[in-house]
């Protein structure tokens, strides 16, 4: 350690120099504790100097929303670049692994199994405070900061390499690179548990988009979408992530087992408590086990009398711990028993200390099941919950926090067993250079026109380019245009208004179905323009009716409206949205999300399926089966179509009409908005 | 207090009688703490010396599962109504109240102004010692064990009264007397705020009732319905119980103001923390205040330039005691607030004891503001918690948990405002004596069918009596008839077969619509009964055809299908259905559901609102508005029919067409099932 001062000869008995340059050796890394005016030009020295990192505990940067702290840090960033010298903060705590400390803290954290990665500093004086009194240590403790360069997907991946970390915990407001999040989380993920607090939630407001899905998606959807994707597990309040934490710091992935087929037992001292905890195992989704025949007998055997050998195992107020021992040991030897949840009350023949050491003596000899506990009370319950935290048995004070880490340890290993990284789906969408071109040709069409929204019979040709069943579809600027061409695609037809103010068309009279001969199209013509005219949007451009090929679906045996829709998120790019579409679509919110990144048809399958109206779609009272495979398809091609096509802001398929298997799909109404060029794009889409 | 021992003469320096007649005098309260077999005749020996009460500690009666202990259980009952001398117990842990302490536990509670109510004996203990450490004393710590005779209501009613007792705790598992329950918590809940912890959720299985409402009704929404309408607060988790007890307790309840118009500040001296605690505030839907320019420029003259003056107001990291007092002192001369939640982080400026002593005083000073705090920490925060408890400011660990509790007792000053006893809603239904005879004999005749379901020429005339709008309904057993009946109601009709085992008619065929003459209508017969036959369920006794007058509905301007029903549950009696119809109604689950007993127009109106398709009723996208006044008149109309008649088990109309307000509501189909007087029923239906 180098301490740099201007004006000090000796710091902590350490020789100090007046600057980096005077430096007798190239520094690792330079940490700054400096007045942030002096960052700047120390930052430049740095890099001439050679250092590989800083690490800027100085706030009065970006955080400050003051315009000479944002260019502040905007220069720090260039000379970062310029040197490849990489930048922690700045405004940071400061960082403590297993072989650096350096924190403003007045403390040291205990040594512990836990990284805890921090966007607030205040938070980790907090928790840091907080895991003294709660026997709880950590391995890494790292503040974020403004993230000016080194961001948290870094972080993650560098302590999950870190072999004295086994869970790792964020406390995070924003992902600075929501792209890097989705390539590179999934694979740490796998390798260790993350769990995060993402908060802002209620900050963005309500999305500005004019789309359905913009106006269906929730502000904070896509982090959720994100975690989902990742293997991310998703904490929703502060005491949650401690709770889970504890746990999973306890828990020995080696033995993996899906969630599905783990099964747990109930030990407890207590009647009320466990009914309490019985309820919170069905509320979390976590398997109680059912007892079998022979492990009843067995318990029967070693139990008094009134106990009871139902799952709860209740052995009732006066057990003594053997009782508590027998009971664990008995299921233990079962292999449908995969660990065991100790309820204990205080109560004068329990003796909870020598309960706990029970418990922890138990995890050693089985260390393929999980013991987590609960002992209940106050002072009487100090003693056995530090033994517990010793003997690394995860101890909460009610039963439900306990088992709402279990189910986030089962979820977890479903993520440990599913592979990170799928092979990526084929291009359904057959994607030629000629037909790129086509697409994008449509577009600078568009854009020439000062429009974003692109009008039907361009829809139409994009959607025949992908391979997706729309309704023939031309535009007429006349009645006499509306009757040729209306005889051109064959009646009956259907007439909608074409216009960029109008969105939702029938609202005011801008419809008409079932055009039946060229006569009635012509007066169609008159009669939508008018509509819109007068019962339109004062001011509107009119551009004319579309005249569109009629899908008979009176004609199908089975008809469901569903919608499809896509907006950009600003993080994580194209989420995917799919439920029940017609006109109430906004009022029934029947309607489930996705990200678009790495989409295939298992992804779209399983979202469809989070929707009511898929059991419906699959035939229920005697109603045939609808076309799930098509409209699967259609979902992967416009997942493809919207990452090969950044420019595309959002799409809203309401309603597409799906029939029976045989009968197929019709995309009725098609919407496609582009962005404005002009306009910032939120999310990076060059890189998609 | 004259113990009782046929052994000793002396206990605890108490002179010691052998039996109860030979007690000097009558003892208001005799505590039984012998071995149950003796109970009986103790009791007995009670009731006969003249006294008024007893508290039976002594377990070995119900709750043993066995046949001796049961049997000893009624028999104490019939001692104790033979005697009118009230019972409590069995199975307690025991009793605690202001002027009177007898439990088996080892310490006796802290004195505080909780009254904690627990069915189980070792949630007591467990609660018992946990409440030392957490700075938590209680008014009244009553087990109530079995309840054979004196129960949850009564003693519910009595702590009510009891001016130690600010706030009503209780672990339940059951509630003996569902009626009690609706008619007197209601007054309770006006006086003292009432907590409940349920549990069992899970123990119930799922209903076992035919009905749609019985499958889409959860198996404890009737203790959902019951907790809101009488105004009950629930909680979820054994922390959530106390969290809100907390608040509770220190919460001034004499300035009320309902929840829409309290508004709450946050000061801070961290970011992240506040942005967690604003999540909460939306997540909870407790009202952030937006400070007006005024305020805000009073804060900033107060403050230094960095710290934030919007909501949370950030007084940041380097803020001293007496920031937080400014901020907050300017905040209480503001009218719009009504309280403030204080985070504190640890750090080197804040003195956090000083701040909790400083909390203190300004509660003190501003009693109608309510100060609810998050000292986040270890160590370093004991003594200010301890300092806060004292002080009667309520302190969580982290922020959700506080603005969770905020929740609750906003919620709750809007049950204070709300009067406990509505009048009673109006007869719509027009009951006469005759009218009530006439039901009474079409049941009669169901029964001498041994029918327990109704058909509909039976549901058409009972709709019919209580002026709900339902088609004409005829039932045919031949070819012949079928046409006869037709005529005689008018074409076009509905032909639907008539079978109590085909509950869903359309899905074997059993349904055909538009018949439009006569020569229709006898084909009709007979390709309906064959359906029946070959699709059916093997072995359905078919009754015959009904035809029934069709609803031209195709005519009316808007035609939206809901789903009305009710079913029985065993605590609370009539619960009442109502959502989306159709032959998805089970899938879609749109549906809300309220208790059928006091039951109005206003209470079925905001059951309709909690439905997603309420707004699609009410006309959206140009729509017309229905006939929502026609569909909750009918709902009350309904709800006062099973009341009237307790015979009624399940009840479904699905669907019922509901048109504009011009055109009315039209019921298509509808079940009523009475129920079988061999067969038990849950419900004290002669009291209703």
């Amino acid at each position: 350690v180098y301490p740099i001062n201007p004006k000090a000869d000796l710091i902590n008995n350490f020789k100090a120099y007046p600057s980096i340059t005077a430096c007798p050796e190239v520094p690792e890394i330079a940490i700054f504790v400096i007045p942030s005016k002096a960052c700047v030009a120390t930052a430049e020295e740095c890099g001439k100097k050679g250092v590989r990192g800083i690490i800027i505990i100085s706030a009065g940067f970006k955080e400050s929303g003051e315009s000479e702290g944002i260019e502040r840090e905007r220069a720090i960033i260039e000379i970062g670049k310029k040197y490849n010298m990489r930048i922690l903060g700045p405004n940071v705590l400061g960082v403590m692994t297993p072989t650096f400390n350096c924190t403003f803290a007045n403390q040291s954290p205990n040594k512990g199994s836990i990284a805890f990665l921090s966007q607030s500093g205040a938070m980790l004086t907090a928790i840091l405070d907080w895991s003294f009194q709660n026997n709880i240590g950590f391995s890494n403790f790292i503040s974020l900061g403004n993230k000016c360069d080194v961001h948290e997907v870094e972080l993650i991946q560098e302590v999950c390499e870190d072999e004295n970390t086994k869970v790792i915990l964020l406390y995070l407001e924003s992902v600075i690179d929501g792209q890097a999040f989705l390539d590179q989380i999934p694979e740490a993920c796998r390798k260790k548990p993350i769990i995060i607090l993402k908060s802002g939630t209620s900050q963005l407001g309500a999305s500005a988009a004019s789309s359905h899905t913009g106006a269906l998606a929730g502000n904070d959807i896509a982090f959720d979408l994100a975690f989902a994707k990742t293997g991310v597990i998703r904490s929703k309040t502060m005491d949650e992530l401690f709770s889970l934490a504890r746990l999973f710091s306890n828990t020995n992935f080696a033995n993996l087992k899906p969630k599905q087929q783990r099964k747990f037992v109930i030990v407890t001292n207590a009647g009320g408590p466990g009914i309490v905890a019985t309820d919170a195992f069905e509320n979390y989704g976590v398997n109680l086990c059912v007892p079998s025949e022979p492990l009843k007998k067995l318990l029967q055997e070693k139990l008094p009398a009134e106990a009871s050998v139902k799952n709860p195992i209740d052995v009732i107020g006066d057990a003594p711990p053997k009782r508590y021992q027998d009971s664990m040991e008995i299921c233990f030897q079962d292999e449908e028993v995969d660990g065991c949840l100790v309820l204990v009350t205080p109560q004068a023949q329990t003796k909870p200390i020598e309960v706990a050491q029970m418990c922890v003596e138990m995890q050693k000899r089985y260390p393929s099941k999980l013991i987590v506990s609960a002992f209940m009370g106050g002072d009487t319950m100090l003693e056995p919950a530090k033994i517990l935290a010793n003997g690394g048995i995860s101890n909460y004070p009610f039963p439900e926090p306990a088992i709402q880490a279990l189910r986030a340890v089962c979820d977890y290993a479903n993520v440990r067993l599913s592979p990170a990284k799928k092979p990526a789906c084929k291009d359904l969408c057959g994607f030629t250079a000629e037909k790129v071109q086509r697409v994008q040709q449509i577009f600078h069409e568009v854009r020439q026109d000062k429009r974003t929204v692109l009008l039907s019979y361009e829809t139409s040709e994009i959607f025949s380019l992908i391979n997706v069943e729309a309704p023939k579809t031309k535009l007429a600027t006349s009645q006499m245009e509306a009757s040729q061409l209306a005889e051109q695609i064959g009646f009956p037809v259907v007439m909608k208004i074409v216009s960029p103010q109008i969105m939702h068309k029938s609202d005011c009279g801008g419809v008409l179905i079932g055009i039946k001969n060229a006569e009635e199209a012509a007066q169609g013509f008159d009669t939508i323009m008018n509509n819109a005219r007068t019962r339109g949007p004062a001011g509107a451009l009119l551009k004319g009716v579309e005249i569109q090929q009629m899908v008979n679906f009176n004609a199908k045996k089975k008809n469901t409206e569903m919608i499809v829709g896509m907006n950009r998120d600003p993080n994580f790019g194209p989420m995917i949205m799919v439920g029940q579409g017609g006109i109430f679509a906004n009022y029934i919110k029947d309607v489930s999300f996705e990200l678009g990144l790495d989409y295939d048809e298992e992804i779209a399958l399983k979202q469809l399926q989070k929707t009511k109206i898929y059991s419906i779609l699959e035939g229920v009272r005697g109603q045939p089966k609808s076309d799930i495979k098509g409209l699967i398809s259609i979902l992967v091609k416009l997942s493809q179509l919207v990452v090969k096509f950044p420019e595309i802001n959002e799409l809203d398929l309401n309603p597409i009409l799906v029939f029976t298997e045989e009968e197929g799909i019709s995309a009725i109404d098609i919407k496609i908005v582009i962005n404005d060029p002009n306009a910032k794009i939120g999310f990076r889409s060059s890189s998609l």
